[in-house]
């Protein structure tokens, strides 16, 4: 593998030592950056955005020119696999992702054709083979998909949900159905994020948005068991080459569970206590987080009181990986961003 | 205290042996009864039905009319504090609660009135002393309100959200403000629930439905630390004789430090393993909880399979209240709900 210049992140992901802990945003290049709604304006829409490689890419070094990351992330969507399979992605303005065909029954779901990443995502394989070049070796590159569950969530619910109860009503109704369309989903996810393993991406991380909603029995039967097949599937490819980093909204209570998929980092939500999630895992895995998004609203001296208590809840230990506990949102100012990324930097240099 | 016929969940809540698991369910007087269906368009709309004590009771009694329940609960709404504090709470069809005033700043908060429980809220108290009076002792009766920080984030929101925004902004921007804020409602609550216990509630629960959008520390600091001012104002007066169920929608992760506020019961959402929360708090509080409310969405035979997972995995332990882990929603069958209770029934006679 190539030499990466900061290679903190990486170390991070395998629990070495750093000068201080690595930080990424979740949705790092997104609306809250003018220069984003900038180029998003110019691709027409969301989906056209992630369909043009040249935009994409553009947006995705855009956090990067303006922040001291320590990591770059693809730019596209957690649902094109789904659109890939052909249920028609699509986004009305000021609202989230709908789908214009959901998934209702077993014809729906035998009827879903074979794809081929390479065929029918190479949208996205060229983004990752030009944003690549574009970084040329500065910061490591995160690949991703959504979860198996979470995508099933989408395709049968048709768009995000409060309660998400066509697919809750779906996993007790008929499990053998969701059982199907999840092994489906899994091959796919497996495919895909090997394809963009192939095209480039040194990391991967699989977002688990929805994985929250189940129950604690379920999340492990329809949710984590299939993250772990795609661990799997990853792990007989590349070894340990690739860091694998999961992240489930709402996840909090099975953290110890987790960590034994042999994935590398837990991404955790805000929620959780992340001195405690610290000692849950141990040194099996790294984590990541844990910000509470709403701090980013408020001023800089609130912001670095939050900063300082999450360094100084994880403790001078390797394997912390800074983030937000979910996707930075639209209203926050890049400056308050700044203030977050300089107190993580003055805040761990002190456990360098 | 009168003698109760059935003292089941009186029992359960003080960690007593039972004959068999008692049950009620969240949201028992509701849309899934036809018969509430009736009531509820006799009265024109729900806020005019929460008002009505006749029909309040009448609502009340339905359930148990139909099932073999082990508690009757008040009905009511959890914002009827604020509307008595005069932000105008309305309801428009299929949408949730709204309120056509909200708290922005700290005039808002100052110029909220005194309000007098027995004058502002009497048509709750009313409705608590009829049913009470027809209940005739057959079963206890439960009363219940919002939690400080649910009450605040409906008020600063002016309606239900995916994320809260404003509320979680305000705990960042203004924290001192949103403090004086549950201070004020802190102490309506606890005149509001004792005056309940004066017209004959003999349980109290406290819904907290949005403590789990809270970080960590927040949910100490924010919700928790209220709930537990509410407790000390409740039982400075009535000592242990009236059982105090604290409910966290998304609390799993805290129910260690919530079983320390000297709460008698813990109800817990079905994201969390009823095991090993209740090896968590041991014989400190009883369990409330936990089933998926859509497992009510399938057939007898999966809700048997469910009711008995969540019956063995508590084991033969006392301090068992069955519950759903969340509200029941509009669209199950009552022939659904029947199959459950007889399941439970069924199931922990065994531990008898």
């Amino acid at each position: 593998m190539t030499e990466i210049k900061n290679d903190r992140f990486l170390r991070a992901l395998r629990r070495k030592s750093v000068d201080r802990t690595p930080i990424w945003i979740m949705r790092q290049a997104g609306r809250y950056l003018p220069e984003y709604r900038v180029t998003r304006e110019k691709a027409g829409d969301f989906l056209a955005l992630c369909k043009n490689k040249q935009l994409c890419c553009e947006v995705a070094l855009q956090p990067l020119e303006r922040f001291d990351l320590d990591a770059a992330i693809l730019f596209s969507d957690i649902l094109t696999i789904p659109d890939a399979l052909g249920l028609g992605l699509y986004f009305e303005a000021g609202e989230g992702p709908k789908f214009r065909k959901t998934i209702q029954n077993l014809s729906d779901v035998e009827n879903l054709p074979k794809i081929s990443i390479h065929n029918d995502l190479s949208y996205v394989l060229d983004a990752v083979s030009l944003i690549k070049y574009e970084l040329n070796n500065r910061l490591p590159l995160i690949g991703f998909s959504g979860s198996p569950w979470t995508l099933a969530a989408y395709m049968i619910e048709g768009q995000g949900s409060k309660n998400f109860s066509k697919v809750k009503a779906m996993r007790y109704q008929d499990p053998m159905l969701l059982h199907l369309l999840l092994e489906k989903l899994t091959s796919c996810v497996i495919d895909y994020l090997n394809a963009q393993i192939e095209h480039g991406v040194q990391v991967v991380q699989i977002f688990d948005s929805w994985g929250g909603l189940l129950s604690h029995d379920s999340y492990f039967d329809f949710s984590l068991n299939y993250m772990n097949q795609i661990i799997k599937g990853l792990k007989i490819v590349h070894g340990d080459n690739i860091p694998i980093i999961l992240y489930t909204k709402g996840g909090g209570q099975w953290i110890s569970d987790i960590a034994k998929t042999n994935c590398d980092c837990i991404g955790i939500d805000w929620t959780t206590d992340i001195r405690s999630a610290r000692q849950k895992v141990g040194n099996l895995v790294s984590i990541q987080g844990n910000l509470d998004p709403s701090v980013l609203l408020s001023d800089k001296s609130m912001i670095r009181n939050e900063v300082s208590k999450i360094i100084e809840s994880f403790g001078p230990h390797p394997g912390h990986i800074f983030n937000l506990g979910h996707g930075i949102t639209p209203d926050v100012k890049p400056d308050n961003v700044n203030e977050m990324i300089m107190a993580v930097h003055d805040f761990s240099y002190q456990f360098s």
